[in-house]
């Protein structure tokens, strides 16, 4: 469904929308740098509620920026994008079973639908790489490798679910400062879950990730673990609800809003 | 309704809550220093999600801790209490107003009671008097002062109203320490919404604050201004649900997680 990516460059967030919105599908990674992306699940009303308290008892995993009224296709943190055409691709979801993944959800959207925008890892991406920790998938163009742990979320009403995580090797001199830049970014995933020993999380080989793509370790790097926003699409679609809109994977929501705005300090 | 204090000396959370089961009243500021405590507000299940959302659009002055099942009265931030009894003193609200302020609510609690706890700035308090920023209403012993501003909080639902703000007057030389101390708390109010200027946000008279009582200045003292709690409590009450229930001001639970679980780094 989706695109190889092309050169977009210094893209600003208007002008990748415009361009997803034209029909262009392709991942955002790299894309307006510095500027937050976002997950995005809408969901029927009826289950609005199990999603925010889902997020608010989880909010490593699922760190949510807005929620809209019902129906609306409209973000503060975006003002004048469309978000049933702005996004390079969604997926369609019915009774928790993939339908369909369209480049645009207008035809499909529904006066119910509440949007949930989820804080994603490529906000302190942007800041890792800034402060000159290397990121060995960008640096091998690969997607990012997720896991599913052994570890439960807290259940939300009808949302249960493992926690994700993604993982990232990072030289041992850069662990603590890594650990650091990130735990200033609560509202996207903040500091990492787990350092080092995969085992303990229940993942029994690195090279098999649920989710992206596997890679390569340099000598000296250590695994380091950071809660995952596709932890709430597994909730949500584990329980089945009738129908839901959420993202391509790696095809993200492109705000206005700046990484930065998510820092505490 | 509230007692004068008394001295219950470095008691352990526990103890306290055992205490005011027992019928004792009085505040709760100084008591387990250390231990977090928290705002209480319990709703009719059909008020949640607007709650929540009130909490998720409007997190500084809103900073959600833990969101019960309905009818719960037990808290996962401090196991074997009792959230109808182990606070010092309640309020009791019909259609909005307040209609009995109790020791104990055992005999009005409802099966349909969402109990949100919220985070109070007694947390970030404890770190600044740590890190030597003195508080000038805690060394003249009053109430905090509040005052209702000028600002719309974002509405969600049926919920809309000011937002209400704690003033702390704080020598020019540590103005920054605090900002930077309470920043790192995000999760009990964060950073000041304001600093100086109290006209910027429509307050008239430091003198006249709306909630709590008026504080005297040092000489070089700079007024600063933090989201506060009752910012939800106003924000409830002006929707008049047909039942809630809240702590009294200043009588808040006190629960077994540490002020500084909620420090990011």
């Amino acid at each position: 469904m989706t695109l190889p990516p092309v050169r977009l460059g210094n893209i600003s967030p208007a002008a990748a929308r415009e361009v997803f919105r034209a029909g262009t599908a392709q991942p955002t990674s790299g894309l307006a740098l510095g500027h937050t992306q976002a997950n995005l699940i809408a969901l029927p009303r009826e289950y609005a509620y199990d999603m925010l308290l889902f997020a608010q008892r989880n909010p490593k995993p699922c760190p949510v920026l807005e929620v809209t009224e019902p129906g609306s296709w409209t973000s503060v943190l975006a003002p004048g994008a469309d978000l049933r055409t702005d996004l390079p691709a969604y997926r369609v979801w019915r009774d928790g079973r993939l339908a369909d993944s369209p480049r645009e959800v207008r035809d499909v959207w529904r006066d119910d639908l509440v949007t949930f925008l989820i804080g994603c890892s490529f906000s302190f991406e942007t800041l890792l790489l800034a402060a000159g920790v290397p990121l060995r998938h960008v640096e091998q163009s690969v997607n990012v490798p997720m896991y599913v742990t052994d570890r439960d979320c807290v259940p939300a009403g009808r949302l249960r679910g493992p926690l994700v995580v993604s993982m990232r090797p990072v030289p041992a001199e850069a662990v603590a400062r890594a650990a650091a830049i990130t735990a200033l970014m609560p509202a996207v995933h903040g500091a990492p879950v787990h350092v080092g020993e995969p085992e303990a999380l229940g993942i029994a080989d690195l090279d098999k990730p649920d989710f992206g793509e596997p890679v390569t370790f340099h000598s000296g790097d250590v695994p380091m673990f950071w809660a995952c926003g596709v932890t709430s699409q597994t909730a949500v679609m584990s329980a089945a609800p009738p129908f839901a809109i959420t993202h391509e994977p790696g095809c993200m929501f492109i705000t206005d809003a700046r990484d930065t705005d998510y820092r505490v300090a």
